[in-house]
């Protein structure tokens, strides 16, 4: 039996539900499976290692995030950790991405069931059929480069960010979104965004994206929009850009923020961070099998329903999946509870179970949902 | 009788057709009026201008926006002033900005009319009742901050671009959202947006935006929301941001075009620019009214359908509007228009036209639609 090790860390607010559900589905793979065995272990991380430790990133959850092949985490933060604390919980986050390397966030928004079309806020004409995928470069850009803060010398009446990338830094992030983008069949389209007509740092990104990918993925089709545009097609015809989303940080972290509600609920969807990525020309989706990586739900920690047991806990059991896809390579396990996931939202007509948690509108609960996706599973 | 001065650019593609509309209106009002004289003088800017001169922004058409009341511009650039062109239209446009310091973006997103709440991509019970106004920053930040290329030496492999903010350019941008919020009946809530978690310019940004807001308009409503949230809430539930989101000029960039496409047609929408704003703490709207600006639909210039007289000419005319409202001090005349705009939009059954550009759905002609915005007046 291969044995893979990961790190649990359920963090705040509603985040220790949601996960508790995401675990089970990994025990149940766990046991049902006759060649892999899945060991999970808890560490503190967040709003609760703040509290506990005065570190949002304790050593020892660090040691053991390094250590493991992949992570789950739930959701960090809340209200009693203020913008103006010097230490808050997402320090914690980006500190975790910077150290294990994780220069690649993925996050689809796409209906993970059909009936889920009305709960989108666009028309269910502009919805259907969306499915997006944006590929977030996660460590560069301005929220590593250097920066200046008011108060400080020169120019004390100041502050400033850098925005800064490298050839590497792109290439890099490129290759996987190609890589994404060729596991596909046929293989996706990519767009990829900037504002090259602004920006230095722009205009670097779309001369090695399409460099790359015109030498190492010429059967790849790609495009360039700027951000202000890609902005309105989201919402206007987000169809437009089915396919990848190849964007720097900044730009990714708002791009996938306004996609991710097309769907209707934030508790649905999940993301991956990955460190690791195909570094050669004619690498497969195999090679993202060793990468280590984290998995998490994009909804925050959403201290108003906590400890309520209603939270919606699929965008964490999506972020199993994705996790034992990219970083254990069990693509069998990850469809099958992707499979599941449909089951148990389709409605019934459909040969589903037409569940609903509160955020879509229904009743059940978080446990309750997680149990009906074991069963189908 | 007062005379004003007003440089007319119409620019690239549809600029020319729709702005030929916006004048006619001006022309009607400037004949109309007892009291007000409004003499336009047309000057070349954009891609026409760098095919016939070399420049998007010759020193003949820069010293005339200079000497004039106010500036009213079409649209600028297509696809034969291409990104890889060392000299583009849009070049000409930050220039413009930057020497005559138009720091202050105006970006209204609302229905001119009830009727065209069907065109909006979004559920119409999410739509309805949208009244954004952008305040973006507009000669700040990164658009403006010391960059270096890739090839550049030291360090030839990176490009970086620097968002920075000083202290009073904060300042002044607030007090401009002040003046547009209290311009209101009652006063309009300020949403400022930032990335504050993350970015130093942005923690400056939030601090002076309260500072300024609590000691000069401590009457005014503020709340302060992450882009990325932000960008959520204008597909998801647009109308938690009704009022002014005050924000910097990359932020605004792409802020104010995601909220532009809720309307249904970038055609229906305008902008302005300003330069000046009241300086002191009971300043009045008043203040605005010898601010020099820049006035402009917020649409591209839309080349595919250049030359065939169907263009939308509202944002254009409705751009007319706030420069009458801003630079000329005459409100009156600019309610007028709206109020024309609205009826000519408006459902036969509500006392209105019913008309519809294309872009709408309709067949009316930009001469035609003109025609009748002119006639209702
Ligand atoms: C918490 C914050 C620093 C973080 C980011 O901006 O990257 C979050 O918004 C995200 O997208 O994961
Ligand atoms: C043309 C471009 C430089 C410009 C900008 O980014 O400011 C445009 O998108 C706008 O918003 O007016």
């Amino acid at each position: 039996k291969k044995t893979f090790r990961v790190a649990v860390l359920p963090g705040d607010g509603i985040g220790p539900e949601v996960i508790g559900e995401a675990v089970r589905v990994l025990e149940v793979i766990s046991k049902a499976s006759t060649d892999v065995e899945i060991k999970l272990e808890e560490h503190q991380f967040g709003g609760c290692a703040l509290d506990a430790t005065g570190h949002p990133l304790p050593e020892s959850t660090l040691k053991a995030c390094q250590e493991a092949d992949a992570i789950l985490l739930g959701s960090i933060g809340g209200p009693q950790w203020g913008v103006n604390l010097k230490v808050r919980p997402e320090q914690g986050l980006l500190a975790l991405r910077k150290a294990l390397g994780l220069y690649a966030n993925i996050r689809p928004a796409n209906f993970a069931s059909d009936s889920l079309l009305d709960n989108s806020p666009l028309k269910p004409t502009v919805a259907q059929g969306v499915d997006i995928i944006v590929v977030r470069e996660l460590i560069g850009g301005a929220y590593f480069g250097t920066r200046k803060e008011q108060g400080q010398a020169p120019d004390e009446d100041a502050a400033w960010d850098t925005m800064i990338y490298s050839v590497p830094e792109v290439q890099r992030i490129t290759r996987v979104a190609a890589q994404i983008a060729l596991a596909a069949n046929p293989p996706l389209h990519i767009h990829s965004i900037d504002k090259a007509n602004v920006l230095a740092s722009s205009r670097l990104w779309r001369k090695v994206v399409t460099e790359t990918l015109q030498t190492e993925y010429p059967q790849l089709q790609l495009d360039h929009q700027l951000v202000d545009s890609a902005s309105m097609f989201i919402v206007s015809s987000p169809r437009k850009l089915n396919g990848v989303i190849l964007t720097e940080n900044l730009f990714g972290d708002i791009l996938s923020d306004e996609s991710s509600v097309i769907p209707g609920s934030l508790g649905l969807l999940p993301s991956a961070s990955l460190a690791g990525a195909p570094s050669v020309k004619d690498a497969t989706a195999a090679d993202f099998q060793s990468t280590s990586g984290l998995y998490e739900p994009i909804h925050g920690s959403a201290p108003d329903i906590a400890g309520q047991g209603i939270a919606n806990p699929i965008g964490a059991i999506l972020s199993a999946a994705m996790l034992l896809r990219y970083s254990l390579g069990l693509e069998r396990y990850a469809s099958a509870i992707e499979t599941a996931v449909r089951r148990v939202l389709d409605e019934k007509e459909k040969g589903g179970l037409g569940l609903r948690t509160t955020d879509l509108g229904g009743k059940v609960g978080t446990k309750e949902l997680g149990t009906k996706i074991v069963e189908v599973l």
